[in-house]
């Protein structure tokens, strides 16, 4: 994403955008799959309260951004919440901000159940100036599955340079070459009819498609991904999210939900579980690299950057 | 291709395209790689001459159009034409037309030797009457690399529905999954530059982004392919071919000849050849699917369609 960003507004340094970050797993807390969860301590919850207060706040983007990340938020976390483990991050971590207050962020992120066929979900906002003057606005959700099945992840970011233009990316980035399994394609992509979304934004006469200066993300996403430029008037664009974006944005969630996080069925075979784990954790690691490594420090400072990145590090032992 | 032809016409059914047309491996003549090739017989010289000339005539386009095609194809066998077989495909499969001759098309393959990394090399044109009494026009040349070597494949093809309409597919579609195989992207395409040309012909105010109504065949595609629509007037539209299409194609195809035909060093492995093989070989028989099954029949009636289907399943054990 830092680097779509990049190309987007010509920047010397990307921006961090926080859409593939990882997961903390040192925050994690393990149950065992067969007994149900014990209620975690009370000050686990209160960091959990405390951080998702401040990420629900979306403080610098317009109402209808706002209202449209809330509703995916809450979608997700009414269909699934009893299967997710509360975000235990230090609040310093939920949420960040540079020394001059420039750059703030906020990251939520809620692991599954060992039950769950859930990996995690993560949802973040950035805020930042740009040298232009101008602030920047990028606020994610996204959902990553576990080994228990195939079934593709969900991707929602919106990125705000200005109030007139917005860029947007919506997908289920599969988990399988599509050309090597033309039945996930089928499942997926054909059947589901994703595309019809795509068509019907494409319409409007503001959208126009949105190439990644990331040859990575084109390849990670799928052929139904949304990834378009909006440039209109500040009032259409919060009409284009409310009567267009959030429509769609919630239809292709709800398929999410019910045919990959909850549709079962996509159980994993033995010989399959190696190359499913091997894919994940390269998406996972190259994620990393393309979103922190270089921007982090430059818009956070050197010292919190290395706390936060230590902690991805021993997660992932990179 | 025929689907994503359908998509830009709307018609109720897919004329064929030969983009991913199999080559007709039984006219194939088997040579041993440690000996010299002996001279093919005169008479299957003469079918690959008679053949040749009638497919280099490209009768239904326009002058800049078929220099395209010309220049493609006489790059390729300057280069490749040592380790590539001529053409024995019956002369009625080489060209061929239905009853009423509002269907015509030509089909030039040539397999490489067991010594060359060329798998095959095909060129085809096809001219057909559409309902409203346009012509359609499709021009193609691809080629594909064998199990000798990893890099990727070729492919051109212009579909033209109309003297001021012209669709462009020019990309090397990859051979292996990029998301897992990251080295590989870096090297044929981040390294390569290739987006460059992409990017070039887009800045044309009378280029389109082109989304093919295929989903597999955006999977199949390269994150750098150029999938472009151009409208435009006919006097402007052989400008952009001729200053615009065909540097880029030239030098697409260069790259390709350079670094994926003639690379060298991208021996595969004894345990990635299963892999290799059964990724080539589902792309070929997808591609079949695609291309010729319902359609051959269409329009070119179902006699000629069955033994030239015939021949292909025999070839491949379909």
């Amino acid at each position: 994403m830092a680097i779509s960003f990049c190309h987007v507004l010509r920047l010397p340094s990307p921006p961090k955008s926080s859409l593939f970050s990882p997961p903390l797993k040192s925050s994690r807390i393990k149950l065992s799959a067969a007994s149900a969860p014990s209620p975690p301590p009370s000050s686990q919850m209160d960091l959990h309260n405390q951080g998702r207060a401040k990420f629900l706040e979306f403080p610098f983007v317009s109402a209808p951004h706002r209202a449209l990340m809330v509703n995916l938020l809450s979608k997700v976390e009414d269909r699934l919440g009893s299967q997710l483990l509360p975000c235990t991050l230090p609040l310093d971590v939920q949420h960040c901000q540079n020394e001059s207050g420039t750059s703030q962020a906020s990251l939520h992120i809620r692991s599954g159940l060992q039950s769950s066929p859930v990996d995690f979900i993560l949802g973040s906002w950035l805020h930042c100036k740009l040298p232009t003057g101008a602030a920047l606005n990028i606020t994610s959700l996204i959902a990553y599955l576990n080994l228990s099945t195939d079934a593709p992840n969900f991707v929602a970011e919106l990125i705000q340079s200005s109030p007139t233009s917005l860029i947007l990316l919506l997908d289920l980035p599969p988990r399988k070459d599509l050309v090597l399994y033309p039945d996930y394609l089928q499942t997926f992509y054909e059947d589901s009819q994703l595309d019809t979304h795509r068509q019907m934004l494409q319409k409007l006469p503001e959208v126009q498609p949105y190439v990644s200066s990331s040859l990575y993300l084109r390849s990670l996403f799928s052929p139904t991904r949304i990834m378009i430029r909006i440039e209109t008037e500040e009032g259409r664009m919060e009409e284009i999210l409310k009567d267009h974006i959030e429509p769609v944005a919630v239809e292709v969630l709800g398929f999410w939900l019910d045919h990959c996080a909850c549709g079962g069925g996509r159980e994993v075979k033995e010989e399959e579980k190696a190359y499913l784990k091997k894919r994940d954790e390269l998406v996972k690691k190259k994620s990393i690299e393309i979103d922190l490594g270089s921007n982090l420090p430059k818009l956070f400072g050197p010292e919190l950057a290395e706390r936060v990145m230590g902690a991805i590090n021993d997660v992932y032992n990179l």
